[in-house]
């Protein structure tokens, strides 16, 4: 374990980076807390480096985790210079960086799977990721533009959701498209059938865009299904797009049978 | 119109406090940009008062918002200090000043409706409303101890559905159990049905809990319907709340014949 004091060390500089900068450093990502720190040790193994608050080593969940990191990756710091490198009001003593998680594509999707297109808000991708791993999504493209999955405000919304599921950043739809090996529905308004009206696939591609316009006109053009969320119209212009998705993905589940 | 230049006017300090301290002023509410205020007009009429950066005086939208207004309610002032009055980065340069809606509760309530229990999010809170205006629902009931329905960020996040409901703030368990002409169906994960498993009530009162704590334990013993929504429990504990009204109130449209 190595002891920092000083606020002009340049790890800890590089840490501030990351934590107010990071579209800087797009390759890493900052894990603040107890849960998501245990989350990562779990599925992802090992950070490049935990950050510890000297206050709270003999914490015994902070420990544990601790025991399991290789004591070179390890930095202790005074609790005050740790305040500084957590986004977290009351933070918990602990944080991860970690090498932003970069899965290869498959060669064929054919699997029912989420494609989100320029999400803006990070609370409504995160409840987005939340939501499809509730209804038994496995793996979600973000395309280019969405707002990065893994960003605090993104991870809390998520409540573990990033966890379960695959997630590819940085989808460019050419890249995507040739691979589809299932349909690609898209919600929108226009020329399109109602969701409760017919069978919906049992496995396919859908995709849910920004919050303001809607999914990409490419992607539209794509898409084998147009499905449209029949609502009081005349009263709310539009759902939001991580209530569309739920609803969307929901009743596909009911459809196949998830009624236990 | 009244201009007004010093930040030490008393009217001034008094917006400031508003905004600061909403909780302060619980009978009066802040309508921040152009949409808000036509909104507020359509709805409920004329704002205790408007106060408008000196700048946009003469922009189409504004004048034809200040036309309707008296001219005594009107103030104007420059537009440095109307940014430090407005909650939003960039501002639109008009804001209202309002008494907060307190409709007088029904003696029975025998229609399809909502009531939130302790929601703490005003994004959730927002999202809950505008997700319950588009399926149909003219009534809300948000128990004491809920987000303010009105506050800039549930207000954001509602995008209208606050005009199209009537909204019963601090509402008390024992005031609105024995109104309910309709049965009580809570969301909760134990001794519940399936949402999918059988017909739904064409009306009831729904009621959505605490993100963290659920519904009141009160409540879900008043509730003769205990509904839960089938999800991947072992990968995802719990749905957001928002998410999960969604699915509930859309599932019952689709059961009494909303597919069009």
């Amino acid at each position: 374990m190595k002891h920092i004091t000083s606020d002009q060390n340049p790890q800890i500089k590089q840490l501030r980076m990351l934590r107010e900068r990071p579209a800087r450093q797009r390759d890493r990502i900052l894990l603040d807390g107890v849960h998501l720190c245990q989350a990562w040790l779990q599925h992802h193994g090992q950070p490049e480096c935990a950050v510890v608050a000297q206050g709270r080593l003999e914490q015994s969940d902070i420990a544990a985790i601790l025991a399991l990191i290789g004591a070179s990756r390890i930095l202790c710091v005074p609790d005050v210079l740790f305040s500084r490198l957590s986004e977290v009001e009351s933070h918990q003593g602990i944080l991860f960086v970690a090498a932003r998680p970069v899965p290869a594509l498959p060669d064929l999707v054919s699997e029912n799977a989420v494609w989100l297109d320029r999400i803006q808000d990070p609370g409504n991708l995160g409840t987005l990721i939340r939501t499809a791993a509730a209804a038994g999504i496995r793996r979600l493209f973000l395309s280019r533009g969405t707002a990065s999955a893994w960003s605090p405000k993104a991870l809390r919304a998520g409540q573990g959701g990033h966890f379960v599921v695959t997630l590819h950043e940085e989808i460019m739809p050419e890249t995507l498209l040739p691979r589809l090996a299932v349909p690609l529905a898209a919600t929108t308004l226009e020329q399109a059938r109602s969701l409760y009206d017919g069978a919906l696939p049992q496995q396919c591609v859908w995709v849910f865009g920004n919050e303001g316009q809607g999914v990409d006109p490419a992607l539209l053009q794509a898409a084998g299904l147009r499905i449209r969320i029949p609502h009081e119209q005349d009263r709310v212009e539009s759902l939001n797009v991580a209530v569309a998705a739920a609803l969307c993905l929901f009743e596909q589940r009911r459809q196949h049978g998830a009624v236990g």
